[in-house]
């Protein structure tokens, strides 16, 4: 799979509030995915969880995630991010929770008593379908 | 995560030919994931690869996946599943992604001169969003 930097016209399907499933490794050594919210911000992904996701007891153990976002205006379209989680830190005013609401709802977000945590990760390698114009060639 | 079998209304989710994601682990521990076609047949999965993916390795080396549906009609709506691979083997008819393509697109696989691969998983968890009605009770 090819280096960062995304081709533009990927990295366009990634910054538009796009269908996405985030990958996780569980204690077990088996995979766990789940479809999730994400933004796309100078290079690096954030994810927000709630406090008592199993997920987040995967990242802290196996800090690592492969994200597929799929292009919503044609589902054929994907592309996918792998790469090392670089931070794991609580989310106390839910200001992040709320960018990623506010990215795929264009409200803030709904739940305002439980606690959220946010993760950043920084994609080293991708994957696409179609190739990209310039890797088709 | 409950055991199996689905609700009526998340197994008619994955009865359709639904937008999916599969979820490995490499062979070096991290999360892989990658948008695929599935079917759901008798509470089994069937996935097929062409037989260069670097997915076929580490569903060899480690045979568990986790697969994130999306409704397609609604994408806030999906369901994971997750479980074992009970059986890897060549597809040298090409009968079982013909079946795959012919879910999806309604005609037989178009590359006809590629080794591929069948694997079979039996999903034994699943979670999904919005809980199913009897369990949001």
């Amino acid at each position: 799979m090819p280096p960062l930097p995304l081709p533009p016209e990927l990295d366009d399907v990634v910054l538009r509030p796009n269908p996405a499933v985030v990958a996780t490794v569980r204690s077990d050594g088996t995979p766990h995915s789940a479809a999730t919210w994400y933004d796309w911000v100078d290079g690096r992904l954030l994810l927000n969880m709630d406090e008592s996701r199993a997920r987040l007891g995967h990242l802290r153990e196996r800090p690592h995630i492969s994200l597929t976002v799929f292009d919503g205006d044609n589902w054929g379209r994907h592309v996918t991010l792998l790469g090392p989680v670089v931070s794991i830190e609580p989310d106390p005013d839910l200001a992040d929770i709320d960018r990623l609401a506010v990215r795929y709802t264009g409200k803030p977000f709904g739940t305002r008593d439980r606690g959220r945590v946010t993760a950043w990760a920084v994609p080293e390698r991708w994957s696409s379908w179609p190739l990209p114009a310039a890797n088709a060639r």
